[in-house]
């Protein structure tokens, strides 16, 4: 599944969020790293015009797949088609700013561990159940990202033999959770529509059959990797973002009772919403580019 | 299902085992901690009988169930039937000598990390498959115990709606893959037979086929959850030790077979036996004795 939409923030070195744009993403064809950096250009013109008073100072970039954060390289993407795309560095070059490049939902898990939700804990996961679904990880207040393997959830596998993942694999938690799973499921149920998974969400809340069928097969995957998280790290809290989350009771209170039936000589953990809703993307990256801007300093 | 033997073992400063008793353990009635405590002390003064020229230093105790280690109290063992004992206190007051108390699998980690299989790796795993299972977690070097509620595996659920566990849950791990679940899956499909799992292992071996049904079975769920810990930590490697992993290729070569069918994205662990075979948790527990003897020193 291709992601439809760029998002291009401004923010002021206190993290105020100046101005937002949300672009169609650019095909990913030909020299992939040329199109999203004349894409990446474009977007901080536009942001330039629209914002004269503001002379830019650096840039954070995020994307999803395998990212080494550190080095600010795309790794893999299986569906963006990149592999091992030095993002921070065509950054660098062409914007001529300090730039960084960087997971996004690791991003959003360092915005919400700072800033947000993830706060008062030393052990806890930032959970995104959005288009992709990832974890970030924060041990002893340390963030634990195993070279930008660690966290991989969407390909947990919850059911195995199920619907086949672009992946290449079956049953990923993806294909039952994430936006596009829930739009797949539900396309399924009801051939010939189509709806995406924030709109089968809304369904669900409206009363509708299979919608809520659908929901509920998701909240019993994310149930179960939640199960499995804490099994293996028993953290205190799990912060919830993405689609599902944003739905508030219709996530949080049948999965708490899910995890309830599921967990028994483990640490309970708290199950909590992300504090930045939609942005702590934007959030994340913000952070991450005030410390390119000041490594370069 | 209660462990039906203790072991102790005297090793010497350089970590060499002087010599091992086997006994039958004693049935946790009445005051629990103070049964353990006088078959404790039953266990040293024949050590020291069998051995009137070592003067022991240092005792080291370990045992299954949620444990903290720093504080030397076993928190809770639902089929061992305590709460809250405080073993390394009520064995130093005893026995007069530096004492530690923690959990038996994260001992057996420990030896393998310092001195056995988990030796060359950073970001390791040490998955202990015997008669309970449990995980040690090593991050950056660095072990994670989440208070004693990490790496509990065994009731990571891989079946949900599945066999009862000792836990009140069904579906775990514990009941498709310890010692006690191989016997009482075989047992399933051969009623009025009674094989211990590790009978039901050499069954497999020789061909019988309800026992490779088992095996196999089994095999998918560590498979499984080995595939969890790896979305969630990306470990370099996953030590696997306990009967199952006792078997060799029985084990390893299936098991590596349905790990590369279940990953996808993923960082791909090394799986590798345990350097120690059974012996592992008793060397854990002289690594622990010994760090008592110099912290008392």
């Amino acid at each position: 599944m291709q992601p439809t939409e760029t998002r291009a923030a401004l923010f002021d070195s206190d993290g105020v969020m100046l101005g937002l744009t949300r672009s169609p993403a650019p095909n990913p064809e030909g020299d992939v790293g040329e199109v999203i950096m004349a894409h990446v250009e474009d977007l901080t013109t536009r942001l330039a015009r629209d914002f004269p008073q503001v002379t830019p100072s650096a840039v954070g970039l995020i994307a999803p797949g395998i990212v080494d954060d550190r080095e600010g390289i795309a790794i893999l993407s299986g569906d963006l088609r990149w592999v091992n795309v030095p993002y921070r560095a065509l950054a660098e070059s062409r914007l001529r700013l300090p730039s960084s490049f960087s997971h996004d939902a690791r991003a959003e898990g360092q915005a919400e561990f700072q800033l947000g939700a993830a706060r008062p804990f030393s052990n806890v996961v930032v959970l995104r159940l959005g288009a992709r679904i990832a974890a970030t990880i924060y041990l002893d207040g340390r963030l634990h990202d195993g070279g930008g393997f660690a966290g991989g959830l969407g390909h947990s596998i919850v059911n195995p033999g199920g619907s086949p993942c672009a992946c290449g694999s079956r049953g990923c938690l993806q294909t039952v959770a994430s936006t596009g799973g829930l739009a797949d499921r539900y396309a399924e149920l009801n051939p010939g529509t189509l709806a995406t998974g924030d709109e089968v969400l809304e369904l669900a809340r409206r009363g509708d059959v299979a919608a809520n069928l659908v929901l509920s097969n998701a909240l019993d995957a994310v149930a179960l990797v939640v199960s499995q998280i804490s099994a293996v790290l028993a953290p205190e809290a799990i912060i919830l973002s993405g689609g599902l989350a944003l739905t508030g009771s219709q996530c949080f209170l049948p999965l708490r009772h899910r995890l309830n039936s599921l967990l028994s000589y483990h640490r309970r953990p708290l199950l909590l919403p992300a504090a930045f809703g939609r942005d702590g993307g934007l959030m994340g990256a913000a952070l991450r580019a005030r410390a390119a801007a000041a490594a370069a300093a």
